[in-house]
């Protein structure tokens, strides 16, 4: 074994089949299944550190995640390797040596998630693993209007689920935009940071409005009121991907 | 329960966890779910004829099925009570009625397959059951070239599975396009009818063609040839999709 190094890997997945990111008692997780396959090709214990740590049935096409090794395999080859040994719903899309005092939960970056609605009769079995499915008319204007109210610094605690431990509620959303593709309806979101079940639960509420159930102006409300019941329902997993992850 | 009638059926599939569409001994089909949960709601032996019968592995957004029926229910409410039965990667996206002698093998159609191919460093795992992965650049403007061989009427007999039993191997293609998704490239096919495995050996020969590994020119010799050794090797089946099946 050589001396010590830290290793920064981008990861995509497929989380359909997965309990979330993070590593939990019961049920296979993507940490859990990067672990296993990490330690059997590097020949030691190895435990990865998130970026972001998803949901169960979130997707992502550049997680990030970073590990210590004493591996004498160069960094950049560990990709290929690990791939080999992956389920082929995990995929590593680059491996690079980092320095040892680098921590994706220290440096500032930006994320960018989007969540499909599929719009339709009846659903369409090749998306049902990565759309909401909804046969209601929505009102994209009305959903336009009310995500604009959350571009900016603004403090996401009506967006945040309760149980979550952080030490601040405050986020910066860069870009908020509702796009259409085909008969996919695309909330995405970029902003520096995001709560537990942020993008879930603005996705709840946007629907709510899209379905004429609550009005655009309502978002400087339920932003107002710093409490969870105020927003709408917490959205489906499926629908949701982590599209970008930048390191600024 | 009442007179006879003749049910046209809509019906889009994610393929990934069926032997194909058509009954077989061992293994589900599309077909046999259908046949299963027919029988279930109208409480009659119920057999469908397929219009496509596509291959294990490949999906549909419409392909067509015909049943006869002496159900009560009306023909346009059998997709939403079959839906409620059938496996989530299955569903009707429409019901109707059709004359007794109605026929899809009898009638002239138009169908679209595309074929999507995902080119990177890695594979996606999100895209992993839906397109067909290579890491080796593709010359897409000699793909172009040959694809335009294609067109019109000719006989596929070298883009034929050699055990298919069909009265003639002339087909007529419509339109053969290559067009650009991001990182995917699709094979876009229409035409009257397609044989056995026909658009996969299509696109395994186009794939030679877009690695270098034979020139343009050559479809002519394999159209020529009709002989299944002269073609490429049959792609593989996931990333095909019957995305369109026009009644004319």
């Amino acid at each position: 074994m050589g001396e010590v190094k830290r290793v920064r890997l981008i990861v995509a997945y497929d989380g359909t089949n997965y309990h979330g990111w993070q590593v939990q008692p019961n049920g296979i997780t993507i940490a859990s299944e990067l672990n296993r396959c990490l330690s059997a090709l590097l020949g030691e214990p190895v435990w990865v550190i998130g970026g972001s740590r998803t949901d169960a049935g979130v997707h992502a096409l550049g997680n990030i995640a970073v590990f210590d090794t004493r591996t004498r395999m160069p960094a950049e080859k560990i990709s290929y390797a690990l791939n080999q040994r992956l389920p082929e719903d995990i995929r590593i899309q680059k491996s690079e040596e980092v320095p040892l005092d680098w921590n994706p939960r220290r440096v500032k970056s930006q994320k960018t998630y989007e969540y499909r609605i599929y719009r339709g009769e009846f659903p369409l079995p090749t998306r049902r693993l990565y759309t909401y499915f909804t046969y209601h008319a929505l009102d994209v204007e009305m959903m336009r209007k009310a995500i604009a109210f959350l571009e900016g610094e603004h403090d996401f605690r009506s967006f945040c689920q309760v149980n979550a431990q952080v030490e601040t509620t405050v986020r910066t959303i860069y870009e908020a935009r509702i796009l259409e593709d085909g008969p996919e309806l695309v909330v995405r979101l970029t902003g520096n940071g995001f709560l537990y079940n942020m993008v879930r639960i603005i996705v709840g509420t946007l629907l709510e409005i899209g379905w004429g159930r609550r009005v655009p102006e309502e978002m400087t409300d339920i932003l107002e009121a710093r409490d969870r019941k105020a927003a709408g329902p917490t959205a489906q997993p499926q629908g949701l991907t982590l599209i970008r992850y930048e390191l600024l």
